[in-house]
């Protein structure tokens, strides 16, 4: 089927979906935990394809290990989704009720987005993950997976799918493209998709971004800061430092540039370089850091660079301004830190870091919905509109005005007969 | 100064406004009010320096209206900031407050956007309404008005800005631009400007999206429907589809498309067709129509115009179903009304029509942000994403998630050394 057509279609289930009932939605979620169970072997087995021709072509060994579907990454998505379940409802609450003259009812009440198209790397949870968040929001998913897990991502969905659809969910909630070419088909269709969540390289989103007028929901860039201030304690300041850019270094949460108060420079680099050292970790720093410790210079572009590698961009600053400035400048307004035991500078930098995430004393990889509490994600949104940081369930939700009335006309209030007497209730 | 340089000293200083305290950005309101006051003479000399030159050019008798800024309308806009004034703080608000383990504590804290492009039309007083929203909400804001106002915007302009300055705002708070290629100029301007905020004619909102990548907000069309239910009151019906129709023929939320159930066609149609001769409005019919009472056939493209005349066009439909497809798939999501005696009809149209705004016996013109009690708007938004429907304070912020540590690691979580204990505080 033509996508343009099959996003009209969705388009249609998606008000059937935003009627559904939570206790509804709930049992849908349960079967989907169900039949993800009993699927087990089938999963596993469209797994060991995906996995066998992976190393066939020599794909690397982080990316085989995110390929992976077993009984561990199971039994984890199948956790998520009994939480999932116990999470309370994001649609139908009311988050304004106001009386605005008698007889006449304001209500502003959550409801879905409608239609989202998420394009997603290699790792096959993510496709269950995003699956059952719109479920419980009540939206549509249209999703595009990377082709290394296509075995695995089809198995995934007809399972998904069919329990969904037995349990009384319209056919339309989820939908999965396989090819390249329907990407670019699905960008076209913006009367119909709501919003669009890339997750992959900062190319890829950029790409989607000019080539489509549906808004986007992620981020581009993930350059995120820890800055050292003067009264840092040095031993809780390095272990921070390790972690933000040693415990996962492929992450958008990951620690790419090291700011240093210039009074804290010399007790803390050279005891953090021998640990860096140890992590295999090179540093590239400006000028005054190269007066203190042995590194690579570096240059310009560097602090703008997001690396993904075992590569740290390290800058010595006069002070928090400087600091704050230059977060706001080359950061990309994703998660950034600062340690520090001044509760005045501390309440500057959370206060003025124009960031989804300003963390204080710990590491910027807590970036995270699991670690949020929020469940699970769709992706971590560095724009400002709508959802920022972590996105799950309130970030997949939107609200509607809803006004009753007895018969109420504006020309009565226009011409003073009639007067507004707000009242909240 | 080059708009681009200029933006960026705007930027610099949006984080400053970020800061600001709210008895500091309540008493530059103030010092606004008794400026305005205190500069009546000048303001009216500079309209009638409009007045005059519109007169001349033969601009038309709305417009004329429109461009009006006398003691009616100042004691108007001071009125308004001094309700402004009395609204809560939309900034520091804490929405969510979690415990994620001991000693690390997320919050997440509301802030202002950042810097806000507004292009508006005509009428003066909306660079007040502006000006002071963005003020109480910490954003800055960049303002381009009609050129009609150009003397009066100016006149406004540097009154707010001086009374501003003065108060201790950040000068970078309010910037007039005075020509349309500074408006091309400010589209590319996407690094340092968080959204754009069009208010004109919808081929002028197409451009703007067209030719920006910053996020805009509001809205391009207002085909507004009002379905007439089986047990519909019919005074109430006629009554209302007048003043939605007529009330002020111009206006975005003004009905351009009347749906009638199949059954109550033959006892409203001929009645109320007598009404809106009375009041000049041409009828634009579908087959079935016709058939009830004389008037022009409705073409395909008429159920998809927005008129902003006193024209309507009306189609009768077999149901309820037939009225919600219908508006989902021609409306624009902007504001939708359904007069109706059937609490079960009622509820459907309330939860499945996709609109920011769906009422019930009462007239679509109540979308607007006084009228919601929200002491003024920027504008309209029929987006899904952050703010929909009439923007006033809430829709001016967003939030950061702010995390506080003791510094805690993501290793230790990972490992299983550590575990979460989420808690609501």
């Amino acid at each position: 089927m033509e996508i343009s057509k099959l996003t009209e279609d969705v388009k249609k289930d998606s008000f059937k979906m935003a009627s559904l009932s939570i206790e509804s939605r709930n049992a849908a979620l349960a079967c989907i935990s169900e039949a993800l169970k009993a699927g087990a072997n089938t999963l596993f087995a469209a797994n060991n394809r995906d996995f066998a021709d992976a190393e066939k072509n020599g794909i690397a060994g982080p990316l085989l290990k995110r390929l992976r579907f077993d009984q561990y990454k199971l039994d984890e998505v199948i956790s998520g989704i009994d939480s999932l379940i116990g999470l309370p409802d994001p649609l139908f609450n009311v988050l304004l009720a106001r009386q605005l003259d008698a007889g006449l009812v304001l209500n502003k009440v959550t409801c879905p987005i409608g239609v989202i198209g998420v394009i997603f790397e290699s790792r096959p949870d993510a496709l269950v993950q995003i699956a059952t968040l719109c479920l419980k929001s009540g939206n549509c998913c249209i999703l595009k997976g990377g082709s290394e897990a296509a075995n695995t991502n089809r198995a995934l969905f007809e399972i998904i799918s069919k329990a969904a659809f037995l349990a009384g969910v319209p056919q339309g909630f989820i939908t999965l493209l396989e090819t390249r070419s329907d990407i670019d088909e699905l960008l076209k269709c913006d009367k119909t998709i709501d919003l669009l969540i890339p997750r992959g390289s900062n190319a890829f989103v950029q790409y989607i971004m000019a080539h489509s007028r549906i808004p986007v929901m992620g981020h581009a860039d993930g350059i995120c800061h820890v800055y050292v201030d003067e009264t840092a304690d040095r031993t809780m300041a390095t272990k921070i430092i390790l972690d933000s850019k040693v415990q996962y270094v492929a992450a958008c949460n990951t620690l790419e540039t090291l700011l240093v108060h210039q009074k804290a420079a010399e007790g803390l680099l050279p005891v953090l370089k021998a640990r860096l050292d140890e992590a295999h970790v090179q540093i590239k720093g400006c000028p005054r850091t190269q007066a203190v410790i042995a590194c690579t210079p570096a240059l310009p572009e560097d602090f703008d660079t997001e690396y993904l590698d075992y590569i740290l961009s390290i800058k010595i600053v006069d002070g928090l301004s400087e600091a704050i400035t230059h977060i706001n400048t080359h950061g990309s307004h994703h998660t950034d830190s600062i340690i520090s035991k001044d509760p005045r500078a501390v309440e500057l930098f959370m206060l003025l870091v124009d960031s989804a995430g300003v963390y204080h004393n710990c590491s910027t990889r807590f970036a995270d919905g699991y670690r949020y509490g929020f469940g699970a994600e769709v992706g971590i949104s560095t724009g400002k509109l709508h959802a920022r940081g972590p996105v799950g369930l309130d970030g997949l939700v939107t609200y509607k005005y809803k006004l009753f009335g007895e018969g109420q006309i504006v020309a009565d209030y226009a011409s003073g007969q009639k007067s507004f007497h707000f009242k909240d209730l």
